[in-house]
This record gives structure tokens, sequence and C-alpha cells, in this order.
């Protein structure tokens, strides 16, 4: 048993928390609106009222958050994590951040006597009640150990893949592949749609062979029912394809599929459809068509 | 028992007629370089000199070729398969060529008397010799189902999509995907070795979650490793997306990644790669970024 | 004074057989609907009823024609200008078509005894109005010569550029340039409308400098006046960047740009602007933003 | 006379306050590699040793700097413009940085009783010798109409084109065009190299047409003759690019072309050509054909 605080009780992060609690621990919750606090605590958790009522006494600290600015705002702000924990608590950030931005707090945490992983996620809500998630970690080698047992009540596939910052570095890579295998689907989606071809028989047989993919298992029902009921919304994926281009910018890598991705998923998110599902890109592909 | 006639014993076709003679079928198999017939005839078929020497008295000709060109020479040529067949044959076009083409094939098969099916496959060389590949079919519905029971000779999953064409049409999209898949793998692994990323790692643990595909799992290796020998080539990828921005161009249909990617396996074949395997886009996209 | 035939009396045709008429010469014009042949008459030409009558006695044939498949019916038809021209005559195809088809035509001529030139031409109905063309010319040097006397009633800037064909392949360059300076244009309207710039004054001021270009000059007034009143049609240079499309394929060479601003061009006639002008590509990209 | 302070003596900086001089204007120089202060001292000008000593007595201070970060550093730090002029300053500040950027100088000049233009230019090295620029301003008319006269001395199209900021979105939608223009020139001379056709007879005559632009009057004999020596870097149209995607992303602008020419000029500079002029993204265009 160990005494986890978790910061961030959303779409993803509560059901992370919920797999904590039944796997035993003493897991104290936080979240900015507070029903989702609430419903945390009739799940078994302990209702926390602020970040570092959550923190104090905890042996390892979970955060679950939206963008960068919150996982600054939540480790390093005032009365945050860092200013908060004890020396020797461990850290691990599983929201999905820029890279830089880990080594960023993984710095900060090492000045102020702690440790740090980042752990992003992926396998969506699903993936997150079932405790069945991917997850990608970044950090020292003895701290991806200590952190191991509970990683194993959120998800399958675990792997250490580097440094500080790594975890989201191959969250990045995941991303583009998600989006791209998205964007794809959608355009055969919607070349098969214009030739008549039954879809349901095209998927079938596309998906049992050298183009099958989860993507397409998941989310061509989805394109085919038109049923854009978010799982993972444009919006995120936006937000962190824009992490992926200013990555890949930096480090002088060209991805000119990645960058055409990002052009139809911002497509996606002007045109209003933020809140759908990811899928939803379909809806892009179908106008450009002049088929929507 | 059924009399089969197959004309073309490539990489592809070779074990795909094997499989066939295997299943207890009389297969008499043609190849222009003739010492792919006699390496058949090695494995229990029975060499044919010509095309219509195969094709003489068999109750179905299976036609496996690189390109719309040859499938028009074999079939509609003097001393083709439609100048020799005997009324009622049934000829299953397995090659992967233009969706017009497959329906002025049929057309010309119907008026001769014949029955056609476009029946290209996915799943590579190992498919064709395991017996795994995806087939995707197109024609009338009494047709498919009397190929069936020499098609599970071949594939594991095999589907009628439609009508005449359509299994080329989901052939092109099929292959939409597995272009954009490689592409964006490739992408992917120049983004995460850029990092210094342990690679492995990272296609482990992105293969275990939403984005993994098909691709990931047989290819990955290949591109870690950089062996690039070819299992499916740069320029037959090249030509069927070829087919693909055609189809899509006259049907209205706009496809933005399918023409970014179409792009870079062009550039592979500029650059003299054709006769490397389809994953060697990756050297394009290391090249780009000026890590090659 | 020269005995001219001219067929094809479009948008374009008309105004540049009429110049031939102010200049001096004799010219026989023959469109397919009569009611262009019967303008024609009245601006001093002479109606023919057909290619033929057009052709009969004419020392120089000039075309200007939709697409490829026109120019050969014209030309190489039974009763076409092959068929009926005197041995040693002129041919001058002005038309934009395909160089392969440019080459064949050639060819062709040659067989039957006929000088072949392949001539097209840029500047729009304006510059054909005022005779102000530009013509880039592909053929032998003395035909070349032999038609420059001509050209200079139609064109200001009047070059041989190569072989038979190579008119054509410059003039597929020329609409590369031409719609991707379209498309750029149309991305930079958008972004500066988003931002609340005053539009007029930015394109004073970038049109000014070293982004400036002859289609900012023509073209921004028609986008910021939303007045896409045809000059030249999205449905033809749709039509054009599939010349370009298949040239640079079957030469391998790489054109990113290109083959993004073809995906556009086809968005804004699969969306029903076929017959607008093509600074109408701006709806498209206004569309992508969700701002249409 | 006006009492001129002038930050920022490069390739850029120096000729423009080279023009003030001219122009019967008291300027007091300084940059940071004192080489530049003394070449200009020897042009007339005031050598200072620091940004304080060039500041103080100006009247109006104009900055030239290379990005976003150096005018932060320039204008806001301790020592700074801000810091030392006196107040109703004018600051015109030239540089190209992000709209953002330029909209914070402006707010810190107001608090600091300063007034602020941001005013950059386009026409390159050339330009900026010739005093040609254009000039695209963005802030108070009145502040406008006061920097008029000595803007006069630099440019000849100086136009205002909004409120603070609106200058750096003008020149970010210029930088999108002359990046745009340079990558779809390196297209057609690459396609027209493979084909065989005379360049200099084709540019001749795509320049006559629609096709014009001032890219293709100025950077096709550099392309032509492969002289990269450097007018405008490409390491500097790479950070312009920059600006432009962060600025249309934030405005929800979709821009495909600009997505796709970002990402080629970021393989220029990927590949060792930062340092070169951007009309060597040629250089990555043949690479990708496979014509390097």
């Amino acid at each position: 048993m160990t005494r986890i605080a978790f910061v961030g009780l959303g779409t993803m992060g509560l059901p992370m928390a919920t797999n904590l609690v039944r796997a035993g621990h003493e897991v104290s919750g936080f979240n900015r609106s507070p029903g989702r606090t609430a419903t945390f605590a009739g799940s078994g958790g302990t209702a926390a009222g602020s970040v570092a009522e959550a923190v104090r006494g905890a042996e390892v600290v979970f955060t679950m958050l939206p963008d960068s600015p919150d996982v600054e705002a939540v480790v390093l702000g005032d009365d945050g994590v860092l200013a908060t924990a004890a020396t020797g608590t461990l850290l691990v950030d599983m929201s999905t951040i820029a890279p830089a931005t880990a080594r960023t707090v993984a710095e900060h945490a090492a000045n102020a006597g702690l440790r740090a992983l980042d752990a992003p996620v992926s396998g969506g809500e699903q993936g997150a009640v079932d405790g069945k998630l991917s997850i990608m970690v970044g950090g020292a080698e003895a701290d991806f150990e200590a952190a191991l047992p509970l990683l194993r009540a959120l998800g399958t596939t675990i792997v250490h893949v580097g440094r500080a910052g790594a975890g989201q570095t191959v969250k990045a890579a995941n991303q583009l592949l998600t989006a791209g295998h998205l964007g794809l689907l959608a355009e055969a989606v919607v070349f098969l749609a214009a030739h008549g071809v039954d879809l349901a028989s095209a998927m079938e047989v596309i998906g049992g062979g050298l183009a099958g993919s989860t993507i397409l298992d998941r989310k061509s029902p989805a394109m085919l029912g038109r049923d854009f009921t978010p799982s993972f919304r444009i919006d995120l994926h936006h937000k962190d394809l824009g992490i992926l281009l200013e990555s890949a910018r930096s480090a002088g890598v060209v991805i000119p599929l990645g960058a055409t991705m990002a052009q139809l998923m911002a497509a996606a998110k002007a045109q209003g459809h933020g809140g759908l599902d990811h899928s939803a890109v379909l809806l892009v592909i179908e106008q450009l068509a002049g088929r929507s």
C-alpha cells in the first residue's frame, strides 16, 4: 500500500486514480472542478480541497493535466507540488506536454530534492477504464523501477524509453501516428464511398492485411456510423500535434506527412469540430471533396 | 479438383500457384521468363509454354501480373485468355491494376462469354507463401461464390466488396494506407532517433497502444535494422499510388496525405531506391533531415 | 498577307483569330458551336463550316482547343488537319495539352509532310484581346522563324524554348507557378483577414517588395472584391495541373508544392467551383479555416 | 535634421543607417560586434559603445535586429531603450519578429511614456542599399506620420497597415509569399531541366506572362547560375516561417502551401544550407529528384 496523491481527475485521470484505489492504495485526489473530486470520493478515494492538501503526506504524486501550462502551475506554482511535497517524493506526470517542459519540471524537481518521471499514456478513455494503457516513461532507471508496481495498475505495456523528456518525445511520435492513421483512414473512406464500394466489407478486408491498424479497428465504426462522441477530442490532438511540430522543428527533423496532417487537424478545429472525437477529421476530408 | 491455369509466376504468383497445387488442384502455369515456370513444375505444377497452352482446358484462369498493360496483353491480346478459353471459363485476375482497366477486362470477358473477377491481394510475399493473403473481390456474387473454394487456398480474409472493379478500388485504398503508414513510421523513427530515444523500446510501447499497426509490427524491424531486402518493392508501390491518384482525381476526391505520400514514394524511386523494399522510404525522410 | 485557318474560336481563340485578321491576314475560322464562328465572321474573318473547309488552301493552320483529345480529333481525325492540309503547311497548335501528345502530333504531321509547332500561351483572356500574350514555342528553329511574323500579332514575349513538346513543358511549369501563386495569395489573404489587417494596404506594400507578382497585381482585386467572373476557369487550371503532375511523375521530378496545390485546385472543382475564375481557390482556403 | 539612434548594424541595418546619415540626420549607431560600428563611423555616423549611449538624446530610435529575443533584450532589458530614452521618444523597430512580441513591445513602450511602431521591411540587402525597401508599418496613425519623413530615406513603398503588430503580420504574409515563390520556382526549374528545356529561354517567357514575379526576376539567375551567395539567408527565412506558422495556428488559419514550404525550408537548414541564400531551396528539390 502506497500513499498517493492524484491531481487531475478528468476523462482520463478519474478512471486511472480509481484503478489505483482498486489496487489497494490510499489515494488523495484533487481536481479544479470539485464535482469530479466528489465523484472520486464516491469510488473510494479521498477528496482533497487543494493540490497542497492532496500532496501532503504522499509518497508518490501523480498528475494528469491538459497542457504544459497546467503542469507548470500545479508542479512549480506557489502551493504546488514542489513547494509542498516531502523530500524524496516521486512525481509521475502522466499528462501529454512538451518534452522541453518535462525536462524543465524534472530539473526543478531535482533541485527541490524530489524525483520525477514523465509518463504519458496511449489507449484513450477505454484504456484508462480497463487499466490497459500503454505507458511511455522517461527518467532515471531507479525511479522507473520504483513506479512500476503502481503503473501496473494502470497499463499493460509499460516501457522505460530514456531520460527525462523521452516519454513525452515518444508520446509525440505516438500522436503523429494516431493522427496520421486517422487522416489516411478518412481519405480511404471518402475515396471508397465516392466509388460506391460497400464500406463495411472494405474495412474488413483492408483491416485483415498489411494495412491493418488499431485505429482502423477502433475508429472505422465511428466513421462509418458517423458517431463522433468524443473519446479523444480534436482540440487535444491539435494541441499534441503542436508539440510534435515544435519538437520536430527544433530537432531539425522534416515530417511532410505530419505537417500535412497538422493542417487537417487545425482545419477540423477551425471549423468548429474541436469538441468532437478526433475521428471527425473525416468531416474535413468530406468537405474538401464537396461531399459533406 | 479443378483444372486451373495460372499466368504470372513471380514473387507472388509462384507461391500462390503452388498453394493451389497443394490444395489438390491440377494447375498449368506459365511465366514469360521460363526459369520460373520450371521452378513451378518442380513443385508439382505443369509447365506451359504459352498463355494459350496454359489456358486450354482450364475451368478457372488466374492471372497475377505486374501492371495494367500486362493484364491487357495476356487477357485481351492475340492468343490471350479471351481468345483461347472455353465459354463459361472463370477468369480471376489477382494483379493490382487500375479499376478502369479491371472494368474493361470484365466487359470484354462478358462479350466473349466468360466470367471475370478482379481479386487483388494484400499481405505480401509472406502472406502468399503462407496462404494468408487478404483478397478483395469485385464482380458478380455468383462468380465470387464459385471462386471462393479456390481462393481459400490462398488467403484467410476473402471479401466480396462490390461489382467489377471494386476489388481494385479497395486495393487502391489499401495501398494508400500501407504507404501512408510506412511514411508516418519513417517520420516517427527519424524524429525519435534525432531525440536520442531508444528506438526498440519506443516501437514496443507505441505498437501496444492506439498507434499500433501491422506495418509497425512487420516493418519497424526492417527500418531499425536497415535491411531493405525487398518484400514489396518501391517501384511497385509507386505504380500503385499512381493508380490511386488517378482514381481519386477522376472521382473528385481530395487526398492531401495520399498526395504527399505519393511525392515521397516518387522521391524514393527517383533517388534510385526502386528495387528496395517499400520500407526504404525511410531513406528519403532521413535525407530530408540531413541524417543520411 | 498569309492565308490562315483558325480552329477553335473560344474565349481565347476568338480574340486571337481576330487579331490575325486585324494584322491583314486572310483567316478562315471554324468552331464546333456555330455561334462563335458567326461572331468571327462579323469581325472580318471568314466562316468555315468544318475543319476541312477552314484548312483547305491555308498556308498556316492555328488550333486553340480545350484539351489533348480535342487536338487529336481535330488534327489526326478523319477529315482533320493532316488529312486535308497541303504538303508543307505549317501547323501551330496553341492549345495547352500534354507534352507527350504534342510530340505525337508533331510526328504524325512530319509523316504527313507537314511542319508543326506547339505554341501554348500565357496571359489570359485580356492578353489575348490585347495581343500581349506570352508564347512558348517548341519545334524546329526554321518553323519557329516562319511563324514568328504571325505570332507577333498575338503576343509580345515569343520565345523558342526547344524541340517538339518543349512549348507544352514550359507551359506546364508556367501553370505550376500561376496556380501556386494563386494558392499562396489566397493563404495570405485569409491569414491577413483573420488578423484584422487592412487588406488593400497590405496588398500594396507586399506587391511593392520581393513578394510581388503578376498574379498579385491582377488577382488580388478579384479576391478582395470577391468577384470570380471567369477569366481562366478552375476546370481548365485543374486540367493543366493534371498534365503537370503526369509530366513530373514520368520524369522522376518531385514537386511537393505542386502536388499540394493540385489538391487544392481539385477541391475547388469538387466543391462545384469549376466554372469560376481560378482565383476562387480562395474559397477552399476560407472553408478550411471555417471562414466561409 | 533629427537626432537618431540606430541599434543593429548588420547586413540590412548598416546601409539603412547610412541612408539616414545621407539624408542629413545625426545618427548614433551601435552594434554588438564593434567592427560594424566602426564601419558605420567611417560612413559619417557616430559610433556608440552601448545601446544606452546610442539612445541618450535621440528623438527617434531605430532597431534592426535578428529575432524576437534580441528585440526584447535591446528594448526591454536593463540599460535598454525603454530604460534610457526620454519620454516621448519614438521607437521604430524594423526587425522581423513575432506579431505578439511586437504588441508586447508596444505596450511596454506606452507604459514607459514612449511611442512605438513595428515597421519590418521587404526588399533585401539591395533594397536596403538603394533605399528602395517596402516598409509595412503597424501602430498609431500619428506616430506613422511622424516617422514617415525618416522612412522615406529608406524605402519607396511605405504603408500604414494597422495597429501595433500589424506590420509584423503583413511581413509574415510577405515571407509566406516569397518562400512559396522560391519553392515553386525551384520545382519549375528542376522540372524543366529534367525535360531538357533551355532554362534561360523558359524563364524569359514565363516571366513575361501571368506567372511573372519579382522572385523570378531576381532569383532565377542565382538558381540557373548556381550562385547562392547570401542576400537573405535560409536560416532567417526559416525563422520567419516559424513566426508565420505560429501566427496562423493561433488564428485558426490553415495554410497547406505554407506548411509544405516550411518543411522544405526546414530541410534546407537541416541539410546544412542555413548560411546560403534562400534561393538554395533549389538544392532540396534537386535532391528529392535524385538530381543533385
